[in-house]
């Protein structure tokens, strides 16, 4: 049978390496690993930002950062940036979100088009193409608090005292001997969340996709389940916070104090999560919860698939697990996310298509450099659609997973920064506008062109671990002014004409005359 | 009295170098001319893109081509994008169009926001942001014939002959001798139009325009009065196709034998237009009938210049005159305009305010280089307003007009084009995707980068005329690659962030764990 429907799940902050199969040596994910070997698993994939907002809106619109605008968490997308939605409910498929986006539309311009940003199109607009079944960015709102989630109120219904349920239930800890049960304090990452395992936001958000698609029925879905975790507060419910312990924490890619430190990396170090992060008692104490909530997602999937297999689903649906960025856990010098470094950039994908075209690449694993931005077109493909390449700046991923790869693969991935409103703005002086950075890597290279200071080169065939920034050497200048026109060359083919197709194009060039416009004769 | 209206007239395809305030030695435009002296002219203004389309998405949106997307003629411009009228209509002003923009909106996106091109919200955004008081895009319509402009239905009240009136009266000429009339046939441009002067479109769009003043009443009010001349068909009404004679036609450019021709230029030559103009009998015949147009449109002015001062508006309203681009009539062995030598790209630019504040600058001419995406700001500020510097990407003319000039100005322009739907896209064997080009002009340098062909590179300060094509030489590399460099800063700079203020930025800056996300805390 085709695939008819899309389960597209990902996971916050999830490094590419903290899987079973993509080499971690002792995470149990048995259910993404399963996947990978039941579809094709792609090695080599990077975020186009490495953060939550960028990323996702990258994701969810299939364009780099420049074309879409939203360059940092909660800087608005515009109005009429078409996202998966628009391109799968042509095709049948009621589209819906569970989970975080991290979106926030552009009030200004719904409200000069006299849209409503809470009804119609309008609300879809603001959701990037979502029907909101069940959004839950995570994270305590604005302080004050105001509740605004299904889940705040569930957590409510199930006996959970207190102002702010998504903190004090589902993110702080059960700990007798202080009253500093914050889930924010990294401190307490070896205590178990207040909230039970059945009540965590990973387990009500996996039933909560479970009801989108009993409600569907028999009318063809995709729907975005989109973990929160483990993304920070780094604490998970029992028995997860016990699963993990200090001996799983592998040696850090600790390159911080080799060669000249780059300016806006250096800032970023001065961050408080990157010095928390640089003791190993922060990392020995994160990295065993971190690894507890990755394994609570695997066995909800588990859940999951056992629960579309019960239904006569699995058949049908392409399934996709990715993630929208990774997390420096300390290396580097770095906490958090942000900047180029591997860390942070690279993310796990896999596809797995249930479709018989697709028997001929189960298991597989690409190494070709794949992007964010190349799913939209790919899930366009695989439902039969055709992507709209005037808006589009992936490639589909098709060839691969239904073929023996395309005739030709990009040799360079693109991401951007705008760290505009981090604290290491301030620290470098700069104003707004002059924060953000383009980065280019090749299978060799990665080059980082920074709006106000030096270039960042690291050399990736010698250097793998990107421990010694060759930007300020002159020696490879050459490397640099390479890397330079290739960013160059990127930025002047971004997708701005996005109201003309080729085709059209092609169909009226030279022919100006016929359409009545007789100009140049004598 | 300070100003509350504006009146930004534009006239279509006119050289910066035909009007008497120019330097034009025989070209009457005493109108034009005085408008300069009471006010401010920019002798070195330059449009975004040196097409009709894109240049006046430039000036309606305040934006670069990239970053508004509408490359090319009838190349649709977002659902989102804002307009003049969108900047203007919050200051209190009505903001209507009498006349031309070229301006198609994307209508799968408005679609896609369940709004209606016809009407409301989506009519606005569908025209860019201007009440459409009598849109008039001049041109015959695609064929077959669709008579859909007011003016069509003029010109039938006033007892014209024909299926297509624009054609066959307002752009046809009264010759006894043959059946070809057609103002299209270029050789025709010395005979006076079958439509009566007092029925053309220069004199039925001003007195349009007046309509709107007279209909505004007592609101304040900015209204783009948009000829469609000078632009082609070149024939003018009776007696202004016989205001000027071959000893009006001054020596053309004709650098066109120098040098290696670069491939696009080239391309470009092969134009019939480009053929037709080379010929003396073609400049000779088309240019008396050019000045004759722009010669009417002055005394139109001047009516129109009357009208506000009976009606006591003169001292209140602020009036612009410029132009969308220009046309080589055989200059470099081009016809029409496109690419970015000077007659093209240059454009008159005068702004007359009649506030006491600009008392200090009557008849001032600026010499710094001014963009035609300058004049959004300079409107906004001039009226009281605060630019959007969010989505603008122009500068304020303000301080010139009103001071002393600013401190500090910019030290290079930019322009792009995009040849996707020209036969030299054929000539060439290229893609869709592959037909841009962009500029960089500094007071000494004109750079264009083309996406695939080596650059060209004119040094304007031993070469002002733009014969000799610099870009192959390799004595030339360095300023090449300084050139690029600023490309890429300037590419690298496009607002794409446009719902983000930097207001709202630093105000936020840093601060995420007032707000509650206290990560990084051990």
């Amino acid at each position: 049978m085709a695939a008819r429907n899309i389960l597209f799940v990902m996971a916050d902050q999830l490094r590419f390496d903290f899987l079973g199969c993509t080499g971690h040596p002792t995470i149990r994910t048995p259910t993404i690993d399963a996947l990978a070997r039941r579809g094709v698993r792609f090695a080599n994939t990077f975020v186009q930002g490495a953060v939550c907002g960028p990323s996702r809106a990258s994701f969810y619109t299939g364009r780099y950062v420049m074309s879409h605008g939203a360059t940092y968490n909660n800087y608005p997308h515009r109005a009429d940036e078409w996202g998966l939605g628009d391109y799968m409910r042509p095709l049948g498929l009621r589209t819906a979100l569970a989970g975080k986006t991290h979106m926030k539309p552009d009030l200004a311009g719904l409200q000069r088009l006299g849209l409503d940003p809470a009804a119609g199109p309008g609300l879809l607009a603001a959701e990037l193409g979502f029907e909101p079944w069940d959004r839950d960015d995570g994270l305590q709102r604005l302080a004050p608090y105001v509740p605004d989630t299904q889940y705040e109120a569930y957590l409510r219904s199930r006996g959970y005292q207190g102002v702010n349920l998504w903190h004090e239930a589902a993110n702080s800890v059960r700990r007798e001997d202080s009253a500093d049960n914050s889930g924010w304090l990294m401190r307490n990452a070896v205590f178990p969340t207040v909230a039970a395992e059945e009540d965590s936001e990973t387990a009500y958000m996996t039933r909560r996709a479970m009801d989108f698609i009993m409600a569907a029925g028999d009318t063809p879905w995709c729907l975005h389940l989109s973990y929160i975790k483990p993304h920070w507060p780094y604490v998970a419910p029992d028995p997860y916070h016990r699963k993990y312990a200090r001996t799983d924490v592998l040696p850090g890619n600790r390159g911080e104090g080799e060669g000249e430190a780059h300016p806006v990396v250096d800032a970023f170090r001065q961050h408080p999560e990157s010095i928390e992060f640089r003791r190993d008692e922060c990392r020995d104490t994160v990295i065993p919860a971190y690894m507890g909530l990755i394994e609570q997602i695997d066995d909800h999937l588990a859940r999951m698939i056992d629960f579309l297999d019960r239904r006569g689903l699995l058949d049908d649906t392409v399934i996709v697990f990715t993630s929208d960025h990774g997390d420096y856990l300390g290396d580097h010098g770095l906490g958090e996310k942000e900047l180029y470094f591997e860390e942070a950039l690279r993310i796990p994908l896999i596809v797995t298509d249930p479709s018989p075209e697709a028997d001929v690449s189960r298991g597989m694993v690409v190494e070709d450099m794949v992007e964010a931005i190349d799913l939209i077109p790919t899930l366009i493909e695989l439902m039969g659609g055709e992507p709209a390449w005037q808006r589009l700046e992936g490639r589909s991923l098709a060839p691969y997973i239904r073929g023996h790869g395309p005739d030709g693969w990009r040799d360079a991935v693109f991401a951007e920064h705008d760290y505009s409103l981090r604290h290491a703005r301030l620290t470098l002086g700069l104003e707004p506008g002059e924060t953000r950075s383009w980065m280019v890597r090749t299978p060799r290279w990665k080059y980082v062109h920074h709006a106000r200071f030096r270039p960042e080169l690291y050399d990736l065939a010698s250097d793998p671990l990107e421990q010694q920034d060759l930007g300020g050497d002159s020696g490879h200048a050459s490397v640099c002014d390479d890397m330079e026109l290739r960013l160059m060359q990127w930025m002047s083919e971004r997708k701005s004409r996005v109201g003309q197709t080729d085709d059209i194009i092609r169909n009226s060039t030279g022919k100006a005359w016929e359409r009545g416009y007789r100009f140049g004769i004598w």
